[in-house]
């Protein structure tokens, strides 16, 4: 007998943010397949770690941890989604309980959606339970309506320009950008140019170095590290 | 003594898709304001009780139904929602414990943040837990990657044309047209000018009534009930 390989979306940081069908998924596993990344400073961090050891999963027999860089090394990132396609694969096979968890959710920005597909492809039985995004905590903590009524939203990963801002929000209509530290300037220099809109500026939601700001100066003057994101609506988006 | 009123997001449909942080302020409240609709048959329907129910809150001496409109009817909407305020304040300034559900994320296209506003602004301390949007959901239910590395994503509300659609996707990117209802004619339009895109639509995601299809001539040829989305993606969408 064999199990479907189970995506678990762990939510965005905070434990209790996490879906009490994805509980139960990592609860009943034999396996957990579980991301850390090594950080500029040398230290080894897992969030989804952090998490897991919330809802109190911390059997390290259960846990792989499997090693991510941070940002754009995508040949290494890779190497190592493809190992954990092999060791699930097999693990599966042997009629493991296996589940791969991903912070916010597995199919929104998410590469890990790499190995998804890969098993998928190969016939094997997968299930994704969905997570809250970020983007959705991060408006929930500042007590934000991030997008209303008729409203379009739209969502940056990380690359745009003041140019491309200026027109996507000139029809009262609501921005999210994610990985802010690959487009500091340009987010900079848009701030500057409108202080007509408002900005809500998150880092690290749902965990204990939680960041929020919504003064535009004090935001167009600091360097967004990697787990940041920026939301910008016209007035009709409450302030906090 | 009092506490926070707390606006708790239910997720999509499905009640195991309710975070431990909801669940945990729905047991512990004295009092649960809860959404229902009247639909064009006459009948009373409540997707936000069922999804109290599938969590085995039923007490009907804590759950107060309150009736919204189905569309468009804003004026009804807000009278049912100052009903709402006074009876949340007031029950709060008694000491009571105040939840008010919505579904989905009440931050994300929930007309419900009105009443969060208006506490907020008269000093009453309120609390934001969020939950995951319909079109997470769905896109974990098809196994899809709803949007991924650079792309762009775009959330229409339910009013847009074959053009700006065409816009839209010219460049990669991904789209979700939520409240489909309110522009079927233009989605055909759409997709018949369209073949080279991926569509996947959604009614009822979570819920027993679950549809999904992805041929595009059938997409093209249905009616779009009130409960329905539609994700559309380059073929770097990977189809389920």
């Amino acid at each position: 007998m064999t199990y479907p390989i189970q995506f678990v979306s762990l939510g965005p940081g905070d434990p209790e943010l996490i879906t009490l069908k994805g509980l139960k998924a990592l609860r009943d596993a034999d396996c957990i397949f579980c991301p850390e990344t090594l950080n500029r400073n040398g230290e080894v961090r897992s969030r989804a770690a952090d998490i897991l050891s919330g809802v109190g999963i911390i059997d390290e027999s259960v846990i792989r941890r499997f090693r991510l860089g941070m940002s754009k090394q995508r040949a290494e990132a890779f190497t190592a989604y493809e190992r954990v396609y092999e060791q699930a694969l097999s693990l599966h096979l042997e009629g493991h309980k296996v589940c791969i968890v991903a912070e916010g959710d597995a199919g929104f920005y998410s590469s890990i959606h790499y190995v998804y597909d890969k098993l998928k492809a190969q016939g094997i039985p997968v299930l994704h339970i969905p997570g809250i995004p970020a983007f959705i905590a991060a408006g929930a903590c500042a007590g934000l309506h991030v997008a209303s009524g008729e409203q379009q939203l739209t969502v940056l990963p990380g690359t745009t320009t003041a140019e491309e801002l200026g027109r996507l929000l000139g029809q009262e209509n609501a921005v999210v950008i994610m990985k802010l530290s690959q487009c500091t300037d340009e987010v900079h220099r848009f701030i500057r140019l409108h202080p007509e809109h408002t900005y809500h500026y998150f880092e690290n939601v749902g965990t204990p170095d939680e960041v929020y700001l919504n003064d535009s100066n004090q935001i167009a003057s600091i360097r967004f590290p990697y787990f940041s994101l920026l939301i910008i609506g016209k007035s009709t988006i409450s302030h906090a």
